[in-house]
């Protein structure tokens, strides 16, 4: 397998292309950003963290009977994954209020949901990413009403998996960010990424945040999150210097 | 009928007890704000034009089957109305994209969509009345998934028997706002108003605004555009001052 030209450089990682016709590389960048790109650091180590944490997760999601765009890790911070036309919906599944969410709603950080719900936004930097209803999804033609269903119960689909799979090792997923793509065939794939710059974790006991809120928020040490979630998850990386 | 006390004090409207227990009296103020309130202004004749307005519209809505809260005017500025428990969701109805959905989705103003759309936002000033989605409304008990059903009906129901009236009358219906309640046997009845302050209103041939854009954007004259959709809708006024 051959890393090819540079096709696309995101805020967290870059897209190669391969001498796969159906495969692309991804490399995870030390890059944090946050508020739009607004806040901006250099975290020694995130890349190598967020690709072993994405590997492991999408692994078990296939495990479970998930299908998903990853292939195999290839390098401390790249991996292989099938080639799609991302969809341009985040898809954003919630357990706990946070964030934004607590804002829009005028409720406390940390209620818990009855039952997990589901949001899209529509993936524009330049508009801000704006929360959407289906009627707008219908109007921006960014899926079918029949793929806007099948997104859903995707997602919920891989809530129920990582749930349990995050309390097996006591953490509380609080809410998370998905990225579907279609292949050529026009399946719907899950893609980008799954780490603690896209997911709420807390520690299930002590509600401590082992995410990209430790980043916005200035509460912690970005890398030592991650790394304890990648431990939790039972990955081991050599050394993050 | 007896006009009682204030109940309660809006920015447009003022709602008085009256001596039958189901009814209440809705008295129309010449007050104008926008933007939440940031931007107040005292328009003469507003009021009296909101109350003829609005008499009219459920008049017509009436005749069309739908059920309404509405039972009559009782003079120049004042209604009677049925008692409702206002559910807190504004639901707005699109037929063509303007104002903040242009902003959303970067869509130009004026883009005529395919099929009408419906939109909830949470009625809650302190919050900005933000737009939510239908899990949002299920978290916020502000209406149940049946009743939401029902309002997207009677939204869209309200929006064919308007949307023909006001093209009889040369006038392009852009979007709308409206209102529900309960009665105390469970019935949703549309409440509040319909008037220029709560449609878009543009002229169907030289798209100019009839309506409350006039004073968010100072493009001309409230009370005159008022005034045109009266008349254009065979209404009448004596004297505005
Ligand atoms: N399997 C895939 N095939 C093609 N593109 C992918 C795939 N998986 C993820 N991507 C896209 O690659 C980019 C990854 O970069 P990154 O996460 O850094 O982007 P970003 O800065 O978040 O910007 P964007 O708003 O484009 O997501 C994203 O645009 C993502 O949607
Ligand atoms: N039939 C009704 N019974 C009871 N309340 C009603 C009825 N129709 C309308 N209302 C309520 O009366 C108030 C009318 O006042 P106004 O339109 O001035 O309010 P507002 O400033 O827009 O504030 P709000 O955010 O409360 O709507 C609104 O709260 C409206 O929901
Ligand atoms: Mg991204
Ligand atoms: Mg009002």
């Amino acid at each position: 397998m051959k890393k090819l030209e540079l096709l696309y450089e995101g805020k967290a990682k870059r897209i190669y292309r391969t001498n796969e016709e159906n495969a692309v590389l991804v490399e995870y960048k030390d890059d944090a950003t946050a508020f739009n790109g607004e806040k901006k650091a250099q975290i020694t180590g995130k890349g190598h963290l967020n690709n072993e944490i994405t590997s492991l997760l999408f692994s078990k999601l296939h495990a479970s009977g998930i299908r998903t765009h990853y292939i195999g890790k290839l390098s401390e911070t790249e991996q292989l994954v099938k080639r799609v036309v991302i969809i341009p919906l985040e898809v954003v599944v919630r357990n706990v209020i946070a964030g934004s969410l607590s804002k829009r709603l005028g409720i406390e950080e940390g209620t818990q949901l009855e039952k997990p719900i589901v949001e899209f936004y529509y993936k524009d930097d330049a508009l801000g990413d704006p929360l959407i209803n289906e009627d707008h999804i219908e109007i921006l033609q960014a899926a079918t009403k029949e793929q806007v269903q099948e997104l859903k119960e995707n997602a919920l689909r891989v809530n129920e998996v990582l749930k349990e799979h995050f309390l097996g090792v006591e953490i509380r997923l609080v809410d998370f960010k998905l990225e579907f793509g279609l292949t050529e065939e026009g399946e719907i794939l899950l893609a980008d990424e799954i780490s603690p710059d896209t997911c709420r974790l807390w520690d299930i006991t002590t509600n401590e945040k082992f995410d990209k809120d430790v980043f916005r928020r200035d509460i912690g040490d970005l890398a030592k999150s991650y790394t304890e979630i990648l431990h939790r998850l039972g990955g081991q990386i050599a050394c993050t210097k």
